[in-house]
Order: structure tokens, then C-alpha cells, then sequence
């Protein structure tokens, strides 16, 4: 028989991140992340294939936000134009109140090479669909990859500056400056790169 | 006693290359690899560590182009424009003689997810150098690293440009071709986005 535990996933993904956090996720079972609130390794394993899964349980959620974002552009927005509507879906997923759990998250990320591959995984594939998704919307290849992959960069550098200690702004807010910016550098390079 | 054989490294590279194309990477071994070339497997091993390496050993030369490139670049250059310079360095790292060892190459890879995962790691890793490269030459860390991905997007996709059966153009038009459709993107969006 299995026994409905209200808000599982959740209390487990919590009390998993502060045992890596502290612990280091090398150290840490999911033994002991189920026993620390109460759960056994069983009702774990319902909910996350591995302890990995904890940290990457969201992505498809995040690859949705992405998505429909290059769905929200107008219809004759240019590729960069989609890829804005695109950051500001995605940041409407992280809300201010998410950047001290996307921290944490973060940390540990940062303390375990496979960890750092696959979150880098994560945002390949993510650039890979949203070019998917503009080809689908009739740009050209290359077009779709160079606005794909800039978002991409955008969004990493954007994520990066959200989650410092004492930032305040919105990560949708940075998002659209750092986007601003590689217009910017881009047209400066226009004006004395020849064509 | 360690017998010298000249040019041992190329053959087997070449070798292991031709057995990864024709019975797959996984299927083949590094005994089969130094015996197709008269080899023992301890003269393979004396060359590399791996038989992943062989299809690796070339990156630090990679590496060391684009960032000769970074160092070529004039003093007031600016980042797209370091970034013009790094691509064509490395692109002198792959004349046509080489194209039809680099499309071998990147079907092996393409056919294998630990190798895909490992070619993107390079390609990530060379971003970081060349955006670190950047930042020391004084300029700002976003535009750094905006310019250092977008250069390595180029790379991978004028790469993938370059191997394509009857291509003719070299890696070094065609790179200089996708930094100017980044370019123009840019600037179409540049003259309809809020700055």
C-alpha cells in the first residue's frame, strides 16, 4: 500500500538542498535526505529517479517558460525580437522570492563537475529547442541558432548576476539590460567591421 | 626497452579513426586499433591515454589558435572585433586538406552522447578562455563574455557549415559570413527594441 504524503516532493527537494548545501551532495543519501523529514528512501524514490533528479526536477517547466515565450512574439517580430519575449517568460519562472533557493541550488551546482555538465546540458538543450522553435516560425537556420544561442548567453550571465548576494533587481529586468548590451556591442562592431 | 616508432601517434590516430567511421566507436578496441597499424596496444597507450583521446589530442592546438588570435587583435579593438580576429586564427587550423578528416571526425562524435557532451565541454571551455582573454586586454565581463559566446556560436556553426559534402568555401569565409548575419540580426533588432 502506498501512503499519500501531502507535499512530498516538495518538503524532500527543500530538505535535500540544505543537506548538499552543507553536507556536499557527494555526502549526502537519499537516505538520509528521506529521513530527515520523516520519509523513507521508498516514497523518495516515487518522486525523483536519483538525487540528482532533486536538482533538475524543474527543467521541463523552465524548457516550457522558454518556449512559450517564442510563442507570445508577434508574428513579425525578428529573431531577437522572440528571443526577448523568450527571457522574459523564462524570468517570470524565477520570482524574487525563488533567487535564495536558486542560490543555494546554484552553490552546490558549482561544487560538482557532473553537476556543472549537466545544468551546461540543460541550457544547450534549451538553446537547441527555442532555435527549434523559431525555425518552426520560419526564420533561417542560422538566423534561428545565432538568436537562440544569444539567448542562451543572455540568460547564464543574466541568472549569474540575479542570484549575487544583495541584487535586487529582477532577473527580467537584467535579462533585457544584458540583452541591450550585445546589441550595443554588436552595434559597434557594425559601424567599423566591414560587411 | 622502448622501440621508437616514427610517426606512431598519426597512425594510429588515422587508424583509430577509419575503425570508429566504419564498426563504431564503442565496438572498437585499442588492441584493434594498434594491431591494424602493426602496433602493440602499449605503444597505443604511450600515445594516449584513452581511445577518446585520440579524437581530442588536438584540442590545447585549438585552444592556443583562437587565443593567438585574442593576443593578434589591435589594442583598441573592440569585442566583436577580437572575436573577428579569434575566428580567424582558428579557423587557419583547418585548411581543406583537413575537411574530410574533421567530417569523419564529427561523425563519430555526432553518433556517440558521451562524445557530443564532451565536444560541447570543449567548445565551452574555449568561450571561458577566450572571454578570460578578453578581460584581461580591459574589457568589461558581460561584453566579454557576450563576445566570447557568440564567437564560439559562430565557431559551431560555420564548423558544421564547413563539413557539409560539397562545401568549397574555407572555414575562415565562412565564419566571417555568420559573424556578419550575427551582425545584421542585431542591427535589425538594434533599429525596433527599446534601448
Amino acid at each position: 500500500m502506498v501512503r499519500w504524503e501531502p507535499g512530498a516532493a516538495e518538503r524532500l527537494q527543500k530538505a535535500a538542498l540544505e543537506l548538499f548545501a552543507t553536507r556536499g551532495f557527494e555526502q549526502t543519501t537519499t537516505m538520509e535526505i528521506a529521513e530527515s523529514v520523516g520519509l523513507t528512501e521508498r516514497t523518495f524514490f516515487r518522486h525523483f529517479s536519483d538525487k540528482r533528479e532533486v536538482l533538475f526536477s524543474g527543467q521541463q517547466v523552465l524548457v516550457d517558460a522558454f518556449l512559450a515565450g517564442v510563442d507570445a512574439a508577434p508574428p513579425d517580430a525578428s529573431p531577437l525580437e522572440i528571443v526577448a519575449s523568450s527571457l522574459r517568460s523564462a524570468g517570470s519562472f524565477f520570482p524574487d522570492e525563488r533567487r535564495a533557493h536558486s542560490r543555494t541550488r546554484q552553490s552546490v551546482i558549482d561544487q560538482n563537475p557532473a553537476l556543472r555538465e549537466r545544468e551546461r546540458h540543460k541550457l544547450a538543450s534549451i538553446a537547441t529547442m527555442v532555435a527549434e522553435a523559431m525555425r518552426r516560425r520560419g526564420i533561417g537556420e542560422v538566423a534561428a541558432t545565432l538568436a537562440a544561442e544569444s539567448g542562451a548567453t543572455v540568460f547564464a550571465i543574466a541568472f549569474t548576476q540575479w542570484i549575487r548576494e544583495g541584487e535586487q533587481r529582477s532577473l527580467t529586468d537584467i535579462a533585457a539590460e544584458v540583452l541591450r548590451e550585445l546589441l550595443t556591442l554588436t552595434a559597434t562592431a557594425s559601424e567599423r567591421m566591414p560587411r
